[in-house]
C-alpha cells in the first residue's frame, strides 16, 4: 500500500514537471515523494531517519561552490578597493543582544534550547551584530566588511533563492564625518559590484527616513502611526498602490484624505529635478525633517554626479525598508527584466542589495547610549548565485571546481613508487598536481581523467623516460607530447598554465 | 556598595595580572568584573544587558581577521595544491543525523529551540555532515576540503585557543582506492602545512585502530571493552600512565595483567623498525587485525619514505583518538616545546591536526548501508591562530589590515570635488584608494592617516597641479614628492606599489 502510495506521488511529480509547474510546487511534491520514499526504506531497514538538509537549506556542491566563490571574489575585491577592513562576530548573539530590533520580524529569530547557561540566537542579519561589536569596544570609526551567514524562521522560496541559511555581504561606515560622503560611497560600491557581476541593467532606488516622515507629517498621517505607514509603503514593490490604500485605510485606520495624499508623492520618481521640485512643494517645504532630507539628497545627488553614476539612479519616494532601525538615507538595488525588450517600462525582478544610514543603532547597545552614526550596504548573494548559476547552466559553460595544472601518470605497470616520487616533488615545488590512487592505473583511464575534469597537463613516467632522466609532458587539449627534462618539469608546467 | 565591589574586583584583576597568573583564571575574573560593571550601569540607566559574545565565543577584529586570513591561505592553497574540490553544508542539521555518531560526547551537542518544524542541532564537526552529503547525493568518489566553524557545548579555555565555536578546515578523500596511497597522501598534507606555517618542530604520530584492537585481544581485554579501554589509552597524552592504569583496573574492571601488557606495548614507538619486531611479536603477529593494520602501517611507511617525510613521522601504539568512527589509520600532529631546549625529550604543546579512516561512516547515513571508505584530516586551525598571534605581538611587527594602495588627500580647501572625483576615476582603474571623510581635512591629518594605517602613497590635488594637468604623488616612506600627468597615475600607483 505504502509502496502504491510511492508510486502515485512520482507520478505527480513527473506531471508537474512535464507541464512545466511553479518550480516551488514541484520542490514540494518532490520532497513530499523523497519523504515517502526514505519512510519506505527505513521501515524496511534499520534507518528510520530522512536523509536531508534541514528545510530552507541547502549543501553547496563543487560546482555551486566555483560559482560562489567567483561572486564572493568580486565582492570582496570591491570592498577592498574602497579600503574596508574585516571583522567576523560569533554565528549566535545572547538573545536579548538582538530583542528589540526587528520589529515585527522577531519572530523569524531562530533561538537556541536552553540548555544550562545563557539564552542564545542565531543571528538574524549582521548589522545588529556589527553595532553591538563597536558599542562593546567602544570603536567609533571603523570601515569594515562582513561576509557570513544569517538566519530566518522564514517561509524559504528556494528556487527564487529565498532561503533560512543564506550569506549576507555586508559593508558598513562607521564615525562621524562630512554629510553623504560615505553615503555616496555607499552607492558607488553598489554600482561598482552590479556592473562588474553582469547580471544585466539595474536601477537602485534612494530615498530617505527624513523625507518619509516629513511626507507623513504633511499628509496629515499621526505621530504615533508613521511606523506602521511606512511599513505599508514598504509593500509598494510587491502590490499595488489600490491594496496598499486600503490596508492604510481599512486595517491601520488612516482618513482616505491622507492616504490619497501619500498616494500622489509615492508616485514620484527622478533625479535632481525632483529634488528641486520638492525644495519648492509648499507643504514639504514647511516641514523641518523633509526639508533636512531633501537638502541632503541634493547633496548626495551632487556627488554621485561626480562619481558618474547618476544614470542608475533613481530617487523614488515609493522606497520605505521594512527594518526599523534606518534613520536617513534607504537604498535598494533592483535587476531590471530584460527578456521581454518591449515593454515600455522596465519591470523589476527583484532586490539584490540594500541599505541606508543607521544612527541610533549603535547608541542601544552603549550603557550611556553614546551614538556611533552608520551607513552600510548589504548584498543580496543568493540572488546572484541563482542568476548565476542559472546563466552558466544555459551557456553551458563548463565550470572547472579545482584548479589542478597536472596529472601524474605513468604507461607501464609497477611505477606507483616513481609517480610517488615525481608528485611530491610537484607538490613541494608548489605545483597543483594530482595522480589516481591506484597502483597499476591504465594510461586511457588517467587521460579519460584530465578530459573529465579540465586538467590540462598530463606528466608521464614510464621505464625509457626514467632512464633518460625525461618526462613525457601532454598537452590534454592539443594531445601533444614533448619530453622534458625532470629538472625542467616544474619550469615547463608553469609556463605552460601561467601559474608562477 | 556595589561601587566599591567593583573596585575590589579591579584590584583582584590586577594583582593576578602583576603575578603572571594563569591566563584563564586572569581571563574569568576579567569576566566578573566586566559583568560587574555592566551590572552597574545596568542599574543606573535604561540599558540591563550584558553587552558581551556568548561564553566561549569571540569576536574577530580587523588585527585578528588579518592572522586569520594569512592560516587560511597557506591551508586552502595546500588543499588545493592537492586537487581537492571544495564543498559547504549548512551550519545546522536535523537533530537525528548527529545522534548517535559521537559516543559520550554526544551531550556537548548544541540544540536549537524546537520552535515547531524539525528538531535541528548545531553541526559538532564537519566529518558527520560530509558523510552525510555522501549518502545523500550517493557520492562514492570525491576528494574535497570544507572550511567552517562547529559547535561544542565544551568548557572554554580561549587562552589556551579552545572555544565553544571554532573553525575546521578539514581535506577528507572518499572512495574505493589501492590501499594507503589516500592515506599517505593525508600525512603529506599535514606535513606541508605545518612546515608552511613555521609553527616550529613538529611530530605526526600515527597508529591504526585495528592494531590497537589486535593489541587490545592479545593483552586479554574482552571484546565488549574494547571500546572504552580505548578511551582510557586515549588520555596518555595528557596523564601519566599510572593514573591510565588505576583507571582501566579501577573505573573499568579490567584485570591488572591485562592492564600491564597494554602498558608494556603503548611505550613503544618508532618507525620501520618497530613494525617489522611487532610483526615477529609472538603474540600480535597471531592476531588477523593487528596483522592487517601492521602490515598496512609498513606499506604507509614506504610511501612516506617516498614522499621524504618520515623524520617527522612516529609509529606510537599509545596513540588512540576519542571519536568512535575511526577503523583504520588515525593520526595526530603535535608541535614539540622548544623553549628548553636542554630537555632530553621535547614535550608536546598539543594538538593541532588529527584524522584518520573511517570506512563506515557514510554506511551508517545510506538506507542500504553502502560503504564508501573515507580517509581525512582536519587541521586545528584555533591552536595555530593563537600561536601566530603571540609569535606577532612578540615580533612587534605592525600588521596592515586593509590593502589600500593610494589615499586621495588635497593640500587646500574647497577641493572636495575634486577629490571625489579623483577618486572615482581610481576605483574605476581597480586602484585601492581612500580618502578622508570630510569636507576640509587638513594635509597633516591625512598624512597622518597614511602612517596609522600604513598606505604607501598620496595622491594630492592642488589648485596649482588641477591648472598643470598633473597629481603630486607623495611616497610615504621616504617622503618623496613627484610630479604624476594625470593620465599616468595609475600606471604610476601600480608600478609603485607592485599590484598589477
Amino acid at each position: 500500500a505504502e509502496e502504491a502510495a510511492v508510486r502515485v506521488q512520482a507520478e505527480t511529480v513527473r506531471r508537474l514537471k512535464q507541464d512545466k509547474a511553479d518550480p516551488d510546487e514541484i520542490a514540494k511534491e518532490v520532497a513530499k515523494l523523497l519523504e515517502m520514499k526514505a519512510q519506505l526504506e527505513g521501515d524496511e531497514g534499520k534507518h528510520k531517519f530522512v536523509l536531508k538538509t534541514p528545510k530552507g537549506t541547502r549543501d553547496f556542491g563543487p560546482k555551486e561552490m566555483a560559482i560562489r566563490e567567483r561572486a564572493f571574489k568580486a565582492i570582496i575585491s570591491c570592498f577592498k578597493r574602497h579600503g574596508a577592513e574585516v571583522i567576523d562576530t560569533p554565528v549566535f548573539e545572547l538573545k536579548e543582544t538582538l530583542t528589540g530590533k526587528y520589529g515585527e520580524d522577531s519572530k523569524l529569530i531562530y533561538d537556541l534550547k536552553d540548555q544550562g547557561g545563557e539564552l542564545l540566537s542565531l543571528r538574524y542579519d549582521l548589522t545588529v551584530p556589527f553595532a553591538r561589536y563597536l558599542a562593546m569596544n567602544k570603536i567609533t570609526n571603523i570601515k569594515r566588511y562582513h561576509i557570513a551567514k544569517v538566519y530566518r524562521r522564514d517561509n524559504p522560496a528556494m528556487t527564487r533563492g529565498r532561503y533560512r541559511e543564506f550569506y549576507q555581504c555586508d559593508f558598513d561606515i562607521a564615525g562621524q564625518f562630512d554629510p553623504m560622503i560615505p553615503d555616496a560611497e555607499c552607492l558607488k560600491i553598489v554600482h561598482e559590484i552590479l556592473s562588474d557581476l553582469q547580471l544585466g541593467d539595474f536601477v537602485i532606488k534612494v530615498n530617505d527616513r527624513r523625507i518619509l516622515d516629513g511626507m507623513f507629517a504633511v499628509c496629515g498621517v499621526p505621530d504615533s502611526k508613521f511606523r506602521t505607514i511606512c511599513s505599508s509603503v514598504d509593500k509598494l514593490d510587491k502590490v499595488p498602490w489600490e491594496e496598499v490604500r486600503s490596508e492604510m485605510v481599512g486595517e491601520k485606520g488612516l482618513s482616505p484624505e491622507a492616504a490619497d495624499r501619500i498616494g500622489e508623492y509615492v508616485q514620484l520618481h527622478g533625479g535632481l529635478d525632483l529634488i528641486d521640485r520638492l525644495l519648492q512643494d509648499p507643504q514639504l517645504s514647511q516641514n523641518k525633517l523633509a526639508k533636512e532630507g531633501l537638502g541632503d539628497m541634493k547633496l548626495l545627488f551632487e556627488y554621485l554626479t561626480l562619481f558618474g553614476i547618476t544614470g542608475k539612479i533613481s530617487f523614488d519616494l515609493s522606497l520605505a525598508r521594512g527594518l526599523d532601525y534606518y534613520t536617513g538615507v534607504i537604498f535598494e538595488a533592483v535587476l531590471l527584466q530584460q527578456e521581454n525588450e518591449h515593454v515600455e517600462e522596465p519591470v523589476s525582478v527583484g532586490s539584490v542589495a540594500g541599505g541606508g544610514r543607521y544612527d541610533g543603532l549603535v547608541g542601544m547597545f552603549d550603557p550611556k547610549g553614546r551614538k556611533v552614526p552608520c551607513v552600510g550596504v548589504s548584498i543580496g548573494i543568493e540572488r546572484i548565485f541563482s542568476i548565476l548559476e542559472q546563466r552558466l547552466e544555459a551557456a553551458e559553460e563548463k565550470i572547472r571546481t579545482t584548479e589542478t595544472q597536472v596529472l601524474v601518470a605513468s604507461a607501464q605497470k609497477k611505477l606507483l613508487e616513481e609517480r610517488l616520487k615525481l608528485i611530491s616533488e610537484l607538490w613541494d615545488a608548489g605545483i597543483k598536481a594530482e595522480m589516481l590512487y591506484k597502483k597499476n592505473p591504465k594510461l586511457l583511464n588517467q587521460l579519460q581523467y584530465c578530459e573529465d575534469t579540465g586538467i590540462p597537463l598530463v606528466a608521464i613516467v614510464g621505464e625509457q623516460e626514467l632512464k633518460d632522466g625525461v618526462v613525457k609532458l601532454r598537452i590534454v587539449a592539443t594531445r601533444e607530447e614533448v619530453n622534458v627534462r625532470r629538472e625542467s618539469l616544474v619550469e615547463e608546467i608553469r609556463i605552460r598554465t601561467n601559474q608562477c
